[in-house]
This record gives structure tokens, C-alpha cells and sequence, in this order.
């Protein structure tokens, strides 16, 4: 492990059973399911060139790095988790492949050209910019609520990134699946998978895994749905495999618990 | 039970638990669990008037009749199946409230006027039309293949004929997701609660039930998922009420043994 500089509040965890590790932030950011998820979903190619936008402290790279060759690129649009990204990267001894980028989506082709990506994933903010209350750490707002990008700006910039034939993949809320799927077909990136991803195999879906291809044909395929808990408090098989490589872990997954209450609000 | 003419290969059977019967022919068609689930996934006003499109032998007006005291009308575009569905009616003493008319759905508002119906169903032909290959059954081919409608003709009739905040139901193969929704949405009819089906846990789905609401507002729910199969041969729980009214094969086993073992005692 390479030494890098901390700044205050940051601690390095474990990355899951990854043999890496990540600086993190409860003040900034620290990466959720969501990203774990998506850093598994997104077909990526043995090598070639992948880009994560909305990378924040860069963590889907890092996820990335252990199933591919591939360069990685991020783009992060605040400063301290473009640095954070950054750091991560050096800190896995990773800097060679893991190009972390300070910018916005919205104009980054000026800076990354159009179409020179085989695989674009991201991890969007959720939420609609509020009306009245809004997080009040500017780091979570942005994050969470789309104060820097649309969904649209999202799509827009993954299909400006992605080269034709190439694979987007995000992670978003399933309330969304209407406006994704459209505005995916209207930006010719053709939805080919999909996953819902349910606290409990009774509940409705609190998360959407999908891909499109570039100017792919019609045509999208509905995975089985990943059912988180397999009882009260024990993660299903997959994800015990995920995050504990194999091992039942009680107590992880009520930490886990209380994030995905909150998810599900 | 009314008397009723049967014509050639036609015979009379239960329809599930609901002291229903219903006339079918292998020849021609027979309800399948698509039409079931349907009858059961569209939400249903307690009276009013309910619409069911490319309605086969009227499956799915005989099954929401359980569930409403409105009227309902079936549109066939086939005579012969039309004439089965308006027997079907008769012979469950609903021809006061079951309304089954033989036309074409890209005309029939000529005959039913626009946005009449509270609610709208739909179980229409899943396939595109084959280039060489189709069923050579003209029954079979036009029930399965877009022969008579295409997917657009269908989701712009369901629009024509529901009215402002109606819901419009339909059952489809979840390949056509992306479809599905871009065109309910381009009908003004917003997707609002989708279910997808799966024949086993670890499967893709194969089924798609889907309701929107006329000039609805953007936001869809993915309810939990219906996985078809518990066991290896065994419904799971909520199919074994549709088909058995909750009494489980496994059950009966139970009570066999039980009486078997009381007998061996």
C-alpha cells in the first residue's frame, strides 16, 4: 500500500474482499450498495478504455479494476472528491490505469473527445433538486440531487462518451425506469439488460441496474431480481459473497440495514 | 349454468375457483396464465365501465367480473373466437353486464365512442409476424402474432378509449419493455406499476404486467417480482390460491399423509 495524505475526517477502509483499500469520508462521501452493485452489473471489456462519470471518490473504478485491463477513467465534478478519487487510485498503486478527472460531464468530451469509450458507467444523483428542504452539506446535495446534471445531461453525455457498439451502464432508482428507458432510446443508447433489486423478495424494487448498447437493436432481457435479505437480517448468497467473500456476517449486515432503510425513504 | 350451443372441439371447463365456466377449444384457444394474471393485476373500479381488448373466448371479462359490478365490454377481432366469448357470457348469466362485441380495436371507437371506459385491459398477440414460419392455425397465428395490430395499434387504441386518469392494463413479453413504455408514454398514458414474472428465482423474466394511467403523472412502482415456481413442480403460495383457492398440492400431501398414517394406526 502507498502512502498518500489524509485530510481531516478522511479514514481508509477495506474495499469488500477486494485486496484494495479506499479513503473515505462520512463527512463527504463514502460509497453505498448502489456503486458495489453497478461495479458488478456493467459488462467491461479484458482491456480498452472505460470511463465512470459521477465517479465521486472513485470507488466504481477501483471495483472496476479487479475485472478488467482496461484504462479507467473518472470524472468527478467537486474538487475534494476529485482529489479523493485521485488519491484512491495512487493508493491501490493504480495511478498507471486509473486516470481520475477533475471536470463536468456536461462538457468533459472537450476535454476525453467524442466516442473513445468502450464501456461508460455511472452512478447519477437520484433526487430531484428540491424545492424547499436540501441537504445542507453541499457534498451529500450534490451527490443525491441533481444540482449539477439531469438525468438527461447523464444520458447525453454517456452517449456523447460511448463509441457505437459500446455498453452504458447506470444504476438509478426504478421510479425512473420510464424517463431512463426514454430518454436511453432517445439518446441511441438501446436498453439490453436489466435488473431490479429488492430489499426482501415481498417489497417493491428500491434499485435499477440497466445497460444499453450504443445503436444497439430492440430487444432487452429482464435478469432475475436480486432479493437483498434471505431472512430478517442475513444478506442473500450473492451478496454475502460480495462483501464478505462467502462469509455470513450478522453484524455487517445491520450496519448495512440502516442505509438501506434510508435508501428506501 | 344456461344451456349453450357448443360447436365442434369446443368443451366446457371450470375457470379456476371462481364457480366460473368457460367454453374453449384446443383448435382455437384456451386461456393461459398471461390472461389470469392480468385479470388479477389490473386494477378494477368497484362499477363503471371496463374495456377488454383483443379479448380471445373473454377470459379476462369473465375473470374481472369476480372483482367489479361494472360493465364490461370485450373486443374480438376473430368471429369465430367473438361468438365464443359472447357464449361465454350467456352461459354464465352475465350477458346483462358482459358486453362482447366482434371488431377491430384500430376502428372500434366508431362504435364505442372515445375515452367511454374507466379502465382498459389488454392481452395482445406477443410476436412480431414471422418472415417464413407461422403457425399455420389462422387462430393460433393471429392470437400470437401481430398479424391483425401491431404493438403501437394496440397502445393508441387502449388511449383512444380510456378516459382522462383511466387505467389502461396490459400483460406482455418483458423483451418489449423499452417498447412498452416509450409508447404508452408517446399515447399519454404514463406507466405507474409494473410486475415482472419469472418462472423460477434464478430466472429472467418471461412475463411483463404493466398499468398506466391516462395523462398520469411520471413515477412507476416495480412491485415485487411473481416467481411462478416455488419447488421444482410446486406454484408458489399466491398462484396456488388463484388455481386451487390456497389449498397447496403440498397440503393435500399433508392431509393424505395424515389420514394415511391414522389409518396405518
Amino acid at each position: 500500500m502507498k502512502h498518500v495524505e489524509l485530510r481531516s475526517t478522511e479514514r481508509i477502509d477495506d474495499l469488500l474482499t477486494y485486496d484494495l483499500k479506499i479513503i473515505q469520508s462520512d463527512e463527504v462521501f463514502s460509497f453505498s450498495m448502489d456503486a458495489v452493485l453497478l461495479g458488478r452489473f456493467a459488462s467491461v471489456p479484458p482491456k480498452g478504455r472505460v470511463l465512470d462519470l459521477c465517479t465521486g471518490n472513485g470507488v466504481v473504478p477501483l471495483l472496476l479494476s479487479t475485472r478488467t485491463r482496461a484504462d479507467i477513467w473518472g470524472v468527478e465534478i467537486q474538487e475534494r472528491l476529485a482529489d479523493m478519487a485521485k488519491r484512491n487510485a495512487a493508493l491501490n498503486g493504480l495511478e498507471g490505469r486509473l486516470h481520475m478527472v477533475e471536470g463536468d460531464l456536461k462538457t468533459i468530451h472537450s476535454e476525453l473527445g467524442h466516442g473513445q469509450f468502450d464501456v461508460v458507467t455511472v452512478n447519477p444523483p437520484y433526487l430531484p433538486v428540491p424545492n424547499g428542504e436540501q441537504n445542507t452539506n453541499a457534498h451529500f446535495a450534490a451527490a443525491r440531487h441533481e444540482i449539477h446534471c439531469t438525468l438527461e445531461d447523464v444520458i447525453a453525455a454517456c452517449a456523447k462518451q460511448v463509441k457505437a457498439g459500446g455498453k452504458v451502464a447506470m444504476v438509478h432508482r426504478p421510479t425512473r425506469l420510464v424517463d431512463i428507458c426514454t430518454l436511453m432510446r432517445q439518446y441511441r443508447i438501446e436498453p439490453k439488460r436489466i435488473r431490479f433489486v429488492h430489499a426482501r423478495a415481498g417489497e417493491e424494487a428500491m434499485m435499477v441496474l440497466i445497460e444499453g448498447i450504443k445503436d444497439g437493436k430492440p430487444e432487452i432481457r429482464t435478469l432475475p431480481p436480486l432479493i437483498v435479505y434471505a431472512t430478517e437480517k442475513d444478506y442473500c448468497q450473492e451478496l454475502q459473497e460480495i462483501y464478505y467473500g462467502g462469509r455470513s456476517a450478522l453484524a455487517f449486515a445491520e450496519e448495512d440495514a440502516a442505509e438501506l432503510s434510508e435508501m428506501r425513504e
